[in-house]
């Protein structure tokens, strides 16, 4: 209970309580605002905001759900014939068919294989499907390594700053303690973890998101390779969150997972711990609400491997749906096959629009006083805002952080819902709001045109 | 970590691997034994024995995952009317109709609505839907209240004996105490509780598996309410897990929540805290790998349950499928709906077919030698077996306990899977296995006269 009340995930915090508030007001008096809808920025949950889920997976989730229809002729004019087959496929994949059954703990075997092949695929480098434990989500694989990891507060995760809410809770629920740093920079972290020693603390892991969250910057392979030399150097078990691996924005920049940069450093099983999560929740799929994903657990002995089996058999299995959904983004419709020119059409029309509303609101960002953006993957824009002096006293006064002041104005000035940067940490003395690209490409101008109108009289008001 | 080496999970542990590994051999080298299948009684977990699911529940996630065919003329054929009505009125409760989406950390609220009014029709009594968290089956929901109410060691869970492990697992993941004392009678409690205060523990909830797990018995209403009245004097919480509502087997026992039972009581918010847990995994439905399940929380102050919610919000929200299963369980097909005649077919088959399962089991275990096993509900018989001396040394020699080892001969000479009674703990110097009634009904005559033969060998090895 300590543990609970240190916990905070600001995601999901005052901002957007106050949102909720907002939308509730609007519904009941239209007209009591100066703007008659809440745009949310604030998290990533691209369905939410009108983004359409992928037809075929969803086609492959109905039938496998309610298999009994699939003999029938008016199936195959209601879904593509490529779905079909993959249902079946995926239920011969089932023991009995039984989508309604617990899975093994690490989830189903063939859904395991697909995933392995879809990584190997991907990275040019092996993947098991025995190192596979599919998950309701990324998140409960987080928790069950901090779970693992953390002995005691005198354990420490290196969380380079500015870092997902997610660890930092993770870490706090755990009672572990959460080492932090400025940036990704080799020198960096090792200032991080020395620091960390010379508090007694013994740091056990190194958690990674690339792309980034809440910076959507994507890691050069050059700083990649220093990292896992770090991390072997200093016996760190890697976490590279890489749910944002399909949402690089910028030509001049490419995805590249931990496990492969180590394997193609000639670091093996032996060599160093690599823990890669995935989500069916972020990607052009954006599923948010069916909670799949996995974890790919490389170079453990086999008695810490045993603790990692136990712990997920403690919940039983993650459901079924996901497990399938995961299976299905890491094997996609292929050249040929019947919905693989509408697939395609929906995820090029989906990546290329994030594109340009990434660019767009860059674009506004970098055009306002005092605020600057940099170029982006994820779904997730970082700006910094050198505040006023005024606005910082006013934020004071107001017994609040002068980033959580500039949201809550721009909330009830505008109904745009910002996430303020204390949520992910900062660099002490600097400002930042996290902006999410996913409002509907439509809805971009208006954000921008509101969020504009906005800073400007906001810097008005508190200029000195 | 050593939480982690603490905990032990019965119901997926040493004897279910060896099942694992003979069913391999039994598939890579057909006859190497003396059968030639494995007879899974270990786990709750019908649809992996052959269980349909309920096809009004199928039909209506089918919907929901791909809504594009609603409109579709072939999608009136293949699909009852009804499921898509409700198909068309969960997506209207779902904000953007978006199934892909994170939801309210605490699920939909439209579903929520369902649930509350289906606990209402249930009980008599008023239900309120911001008292319900959705949640990816039961177990997390276990997690955490255990997360919650446990902040050390000197914490403990009140669990009388037999138990099922999930409690004992999430309670050494959190680092609290176990206290334990053997079955419900409440002046086995209050001993239980007088126990625990003199070793400096502080017990914080009692848990109540009703109908139990792995006993399978119904409590008296007048037991439910000297647990509540005890609960109220000593101010714990009473965390009654009830995902076995659905299936009792004998016409003179009957399901009454706890918060019914307080209610009727004249208890309110006030009085007592009273968290119910369910499942789509159990009952007729049985549909376990959906995952899906909500937690009715009641009497506690607005600080705590500020904490749940925050709790509940670090994994965002349970799978939406689960969710919309979960109302669709507590508000299925009714008179004059088009599936319900196929609907109640389907449900009192199941139903029916698992009570007579159930009395044959029962009937057998009672006819072995030193074997008694009382009536049931839940889906398990919980026999307790007198071993002989001479079995009881050779478990010794063998390093195991006696259940265990009479459990793994079991295993290698008839294929069938037991769970030993210690993994839920059991009486000293009592011996138990838990066995569940799921294998399909026509298996059950194999099953006993399989475990007939071997019990009369077993005892005719071992007499002194």
């Amino acid at each position: 209970m300590p543990a609970v009340l240190k916990c905070e995930y600001a995601v999901r915090g005052e901002i957007v309580t106050l949102a909720q508030a907002l939308q509730e007001e609007l519904k009941s008096k239209p007209g009591s605002h100066s703007f008659d809808e809440i745009l949310y920025c604030n998290i990533g949950n691209p369905q939410s905001l009108g983004q359409q889920p992928i037809t075929f997976f969803r086609e492959v989730l109905a039938l496998c759900d309610h298999p009994s229809i699939l003999d029938k002729s008016e199936t195959r004019s209601l879904f593509s014939a490529d779905a079909i087959k993959r249902a079946r496929k995926i239920l011969d994949q089932i023991p009995g068919r039984a989508t309604g059954a617990y899975s093994h703990s690490q989830g189903i075997k063939g859904l395991r294989d697909t995933i392995a092949a879809g990584i190997e695929a991907r990275d040019g480098f092996p993947a098991d499907p025995n190192d596979i434990f599919l998950t309701d989500g990324a998140s409960p694989a987080v928790h069950l390594m901090m779970q693992l990891l953390i002995r005691s507060e005198k354990d420490g995760i290196l969380c380079p700053i500015p870092q997902y809410p997610l660890y930092s809770a993770s870490i706090a629920l755990r009672g572990g303690t959460l080492a932090t740093g400025w940036g990704l920079e080799v020198s960096e972290l090792k200032k991080q973890w020395a620091d960390a020693k010379s508090k007694g603390i013994t740091p056990r892991a190194l958690v990674v998101i690339n792309p980034g969250n809440p910076t959507g910057q994507v890691l050069a392979e050059k700083n990649q390779k220093e990292i896992v030399d770090f991390c072997k150097k200093e016996g760190l078990v890697l976490l590279a969150d890489e749910v944002y691996q399909e949402t690089v924005y910028v030509p001049e920049k490419k995805f590249h997972s931990f496990k492969k940069v180590a394997r193609s450093m000639g670091y093996g099983e032996k060599d160093i711990s690599v823990v890669s999560t995935h989500s069916v929740s972020k990607g052009y799929y954006g599923e948010c609400g069916k909670r799949g994903g996995y974890m790919e657990v490389t170079g453990f002995v086999p008695e810490i491997r045993e603790q990692i089996y136990k712990l997920a058999s403690v919940n039983l299995c993650s459901n079924i749906s996901g497990q399938i959904l995961s299976s299905l983004v890491m094997s996609p419709p292929k050249v040929g096959d019947e919905s693989y020119e509408s697939f395609s059409a929906e995820k090029d029309g989906i990546l290329s629009s994030l594109a340009r509303r990434a660019k767009t609101l860059e674009d506004a960002f970098n055009t306002l006083e005092g605020v600057t953006c940099n170029k982006t993957g994820a779904m997730y824009l970082f700006p910094r805002v050198r505040l006023p002096e005024k606005a910082i006293k006013a934020a004071e006064a107001a017994k609040t952080t002068p980033d959580n002041f500039y949201c809550r104005r721009l909330l009830n000035a505008t109904g745009i819902v910002f996430v303020p940067g204390s949520g992910f940490r900062q660099a002490p003395g600097t400002w930042h709001f996290r902006c999410t690209i996913l409002p509907q490409e439509y809805k971009i101008p208006t954000v921008v045109s509101r969020l504009t109108e906005f800073h400007k009289s906001f810097m008005e008001e508190f200029r000195e």
